[in-house]
């Protein structure tokens, strides 16, 4: 499962609410500018796979596409939708995985906000019995 | 707000659910040997600020004491349990937050499971309108 709150003024919060289904797709600090693109862009006015430069690629198991240049994709349903007035709070369910094998250390980024992204990547492992 | 899943086999799930307050410590990497302790204990046992080596400090308005070694805390109320039982899922709302201005390029962990956690730190920014 995967929680993820999206603002009701975005196409996204009406995308999901209609259709629930939705592809998760995980991008690398190289798309970096595509990301950028994309969160000032909107689907209700275009075709963000155009406008952006990113490939569409059929999902398995939802009607919507997934992104090619994403090394990993989670294909996922909107299985509880309680949280969604109040707090925009959607519950997926992921219902098939998608990761390229040639990617061994993705760098991933996680947005603070204006632009500004904090880059993860470096890993260590530490002897644990944590799950 | 934040959103928060702890497993009902957890001291914390517990906790939460008859205080209805925590804190939310945010450790960085030096402190990584210590989450993990941290996390193959429990609060049920054992008091992990003296089984870890970690200082309380209280907090300004909630019971729960922060961690001192942490460079920033957030002092939390529980404010909706609806998808408590069936996901282990609170919604905090932070009531108080605490940071360390000294601290200015913390290098946070994400754990991956197992020991193994993805460290954040490089930070890049690119021209957005997203906030």
């Amino acid at each position: 499962l995967v929680g993820c709150v999206v603002s009701p003024n975005d196409f996204s919060f009406k995308a999901l609410s209609t259709t629930r289904q939705c592809a998760l797709n995980i991008p690398t600090v190289e798309l970096a500018a595509q990301v950028v693109a994309c969160g000032n862009a909107t689907g209700a006015q275009v075709d963000k796979f155009a406008s952006v430069g990113l490939t569409p690629r059929p999902a398995r198991l939802i009607a919507a596409p997934l992104i090619a240049e994403c090394y990993a994709s989670l294909e996922c349903r909107v299985v509880d939708t309680r949280l969604r007035n109040r707090y925009g709070f959607f519950v997926l369910e992921v219902v098939q995985a998608w990761t390229s094998p040639s990617v061994k250390a993705p760098r991933t980024l996680h947005h603070r906000g204006y632009g500004v992204f904090m880059v993860a990547g470096e890993t260590i492992k530490l002897a644990s019995r944590m799950r």
